[in-house]
């Protein structure tokens, strides 16, 4: 960060523009000023795009850390922080060793592209033919990754050991999630097919929402969760605060995760597009909260704060399938129908004794199967046949693969704390630091 | 978010720049490079800027939730929480509906622009007269909106009731903010006049600040805040480090408040212009925190973290009207005079019985007004005069348009927590979710 | 934010670009599209990151706030957090009364820069000569030196009184830090050398870790913290989420911090560098977190999630001299022994009753060193003994010159709190407002 340093950037920047642009002006007229070139010039808006979107959605793994320590009783908040610091962490490094290569490289229709790590651009790196930085690209895909594993981590809370969720975590960002995302974005069979999920609806909410439910059903339910006579005891979440900033977190990065998914800024029909996803982004989030507002009113004669911010959320994930084609009206329909999908679905779950304890499974699993098939009704390019298929296709895989992972895991190391430690809380059994050790419970 | 996709629109790009731009420059030479044009690049700029900036402001609505759940006490923490994430999503929502076309559509040196839900640029567009993409300017001046009514929401707190708050959300989103913004950035009768409010010292904070005022009188104080004695119970916020991230928020998305009401990047005089409103703004908010720091030292012999907090948004607040023209030291003259008047003013409403539970009304009402009076100090193309009419003119409307239908609320629907609901707390009484409910109170 | 202005500048822009671009090709052709310049959009991308990178690394502020509220007890959490607001006043205020010109201005090749205030470019500047906004470049350096006043903050807390630690601050960021700096981001004597350092492992982490290590020595450690039978009593953090959620914005920060550190944006080589950085920043920071929760594991039988958090920062910390010329094997290589540096410093700083409450010294000071030192395994133009030279030079300079600095204070107004103002707790004894009045001890 020497100044002389950059002065040496800045003009060395200046000086090689010059150098390329001046050429055919400099034959008539000596004075002319240097243009920028087009391809230069579009190339750092499309990385800068990614650089943006990425850090955007990097931030979300600190939203999903907050909700779900929010959500959880504080006797596992610690816990709860841990996983997700872990499973982000975990998605990078796996995501650079095998994912990026499995999902991107050498895919060419079929349902897999190659293994091995990923070499970016060499330092001081002009390569064209791209249109932007692969490093950049790699990191904007990888935090796409670690966000479906993200969604595993709420729904398993508060039963479910360590080491088995991080060993969970290396296959789903290392294998399951990349051969999944490679059918589709990947230039996979999926997409030849046409089917469409403009920012991962179903590649990355409902793939974590699938591995989530397999999870939840091998697991089993929290000790007491369900009364031998059918009864459901409520174990409320531990500060609405850190919920809510959660959300308002996610909220944010996900300009990052739909703006961004446009993939390119350097024209501009690409940058008004990206404006428009944001938008139609936004509305779709606050319908969801308005919805879930009225809806719990009505219902339950009291407004749930915790339905309104998983009611924001579903109406992120349902808009994300496509978030550029639909009017304000369909938008807002779009997300709208996520938060009441996720009303009415976070009950009947839990009479199916299915224990997800943040809700996950609705407002990533169900409301992204809701805004992938819905797509046809704004573009016009897709149908809901083959929206139907790839929800299908990627739906079964990840839940069987998943499902086998977590029969391995239950058969060997074991993936349930032991009834004692679930009561003492995962934070003293596997952790050793509370999360609030100068708060008494009340 | 295909790869396929990204290539194709990469490409598209570079090969739609490459035929605007080669076009005179083929007839003499086959393998000239393609410029970029100017206008693209300075639209691809400005619309960026909108969306960082955008994405920056809508952040505060997390600050404004978190500054807000940690100055309340634990008891209302879920009902604050609610409130902002709700008037965020309502803000959206009615600013698409009516309220960016009363601002900004046809309102030609009147009071009052048209009616009617606004629409994006289409799918792929190029219009380029704006400079901007429209959707980019509609997401940019939305979070505007949702910032004046979440002024609002703190001073109101732990006792007002949930829907009569909503309802005066709709009003104040669709209708009174877009009606006093129409008149200046609009175009409207106020610009005419000559005033001048860079950023909205008094179009946005003042205007929360004054419906808070108007409502916080017709709402009276909280039950037992001031006693019949004449003394003033103090009632401590449940958490200085969730107000201290919030205050943090506002501040990091403050850049964006301020930074991008230059409204403009594609030139180097803009985005210098930027660099000076990022720097006065940030050493406006710094002189505000020492200001605080020293004055509640010498009066109180202690450091108030609540004031310094408040001294931050203060300094940020009066810089807002004039963030550009002022030197450094004149910045932070601005900003350091805004957390004195705070400094006094907490004490003086807590003698005349107004009860702003937050502050707000000493931040944002009362350096709003300051900020903007003292634009003449430093912008040479205004006078006080036109400043005092600005911001008489706009305090009238709202407070009385505010006063006005905080009477109808009380009338009809009622816009107050029984005194047993306030004992029990907000939380329990309307949302049926604790904030913490593990933590006993102390 | 009036439209018409938007208008104005809009036009204003493209019409300046067309006229500036224009006129070469006019000569030929009258309908030629206007092109931008070279220059001109390189100073825009230029500036634009010292904003981005500027902005992102002002949040680093609430990050550190809130990872030292998290890791003290509840009794000095007011404190902590209004030290850190109070820090990061300070360090803008006096960076631009004296230490960005002492840092930068007039260093050539000595050992200091100049004295004064500092002077951005005037409204509407239109300067070439940088490259970039000189506000823009003051801002990105002025939130840096506040990250190093940040590092002192945390090592030193529960025990230091608020005013001592104000004064010191004002030195620290107004005449230590910027002499430093001058010596290799200046282009002082050290940079002559051939001392290398990117971002500020030592110029920036080192420096803040040599201050707080000085002040620990002289301040002494926490009454109770070491027992007369050489037994260490565990004070624990009083909050993990706000432990968490600081060290996700100190990691979301940091790609502002080592991305920008790049200094400019205006190339393909510079914008696919900066892309580099930000994959081997989070590469590191990843491996920092795997290596700290199996160390832990294989050690202590259990995660410790503090150490988890500190093993991210330690990866940062680590990478920050060098992100960009390390392939992704060597920048996990280098965070994660940053990380293991830490796991074994922590307990040895105890055994030294060197009372460090957040860690600041092991991640800053230490792995700083060790980031610093390794720089030449990736950058064939560095070597070992340059770098160390650099690490010893600055190291001695900053402990020699605050170890002066708090022996006068501790002589003069006093540092350290008495001992039943420790035992109340800072926040009753110095600030007057607790930061969670509700909730009991346990």
């Amino acid at each position: 960060m020497t100044m002389s340093k950059g002065f040496k950037y800045g003009l060395a920047g200046l000086a090689a523009a010059a150098v390329l642009c001046a050429a055919p002006v400099m034959a008539q007229e000596t004075e002319a000023p240097a243009y920028a070139l087009a391809a230069d010039t579009a190339y750092i808006f499309n990385t800068l795009l990614f650089l943006i979107g990425g850090f955007l959605v990097m931030w979300m793994a600190a939203g999903f850390a907050m909700l779900e320590a929010g959500l959880v009783r504080s006797k596992n908040v610690s816990m709860q922080l841990l996983k997700n610091i872990a499973l982000y962490s975990v998605a990078g490094l796996l995501y650079w060793l095998i994912g990026y290569k499995l999902m991107y490289v050498g895919v060419d229709g079929g349902f897999i592209g190659s293994f091995g790590p990923y070499s970016f651009d060499p330092v001081g790196g002009d390569a064209l033919d791209t249109g932007y930085s692969t490093a950049s690209d790699w990191f904007y895909q990888m935090v796409f990754c670690a966000t479906a594993a993200s969604v595993v981590s709420g729904t398993l809370a508060e039963r479910i050991r360590l080491w088995p969720f991080m060993i969970f975590t290396v296959f789903l960002t290392g294998l399951f999630y990349p051969i999944t995302g490679s059918w589709q974005w990947g230039g996979g069979w999926l997409s030849v097919q046409g089917f469409s999920d403009f920012a991962g609806s179903t590649l990355v909410h409902s793939v974590g929402g699938w591995a989530a439910l397999s999870g939840a059903l091998i697991l089993g339910a929290r000790k007491g969760k369900y009364g031998a006579g059918g009864e459901i005891n409520p174990m409320p979440g531990s500060s609405m605060p850190l919920a809510t900033l959660g959300t308002f977190i996610l909220w944010l990065g996900w300009f990052g995760f739909n703006g961004a998914s446009q993939l390119a800024m350097g024209t501009i029909s690409d940058v008004t597009d990206i404006s428009r996803i944001f938008a139609n982004t936004n509305l779709a989030a606050a319908a969801g909260v308005v919805v879930a507002m009225l809806l719990t009113q009505l219902i339950y004669k009291k407004v749930d704060v915790t339905m309104a911010l998983n009611g924001a959320l579903a109406g992120l994930v349902a808009i994300t399938a496509e978030p550029l084609a639909p009017s304000v009206p369909v938008a807002i329909f779009v997300g709208g129908v996520g938060a009441a999908i996720v009303v009415f679905a976070v009950p009947l779950l839990d009479k199916l004794k299915i224990d997800d304890v943040v809700g996950a499974i609705p407002v990533h699993l169900l409301a992204g199967i809701w805004g992938t098939f819905i797509v046809p009704l704004s573009n016009a390019d897709t149908s809901y046949g083959v929206q139907l298929l790839g929800i299908v296709a990627v739906g079964i895989f990840t839940f069987v693969a998943s499902g086998i992972l977590w029969f391995v895991l239950k058969a060997t190391v074991g993936i349930r704390a032991s009834e004692e430690e679930e009561e003492m809380g995962m934070d003293k059994a596997e952790i050793g630091v509370e999360a609030y050790p100068e708060f008494s419970r009340g």
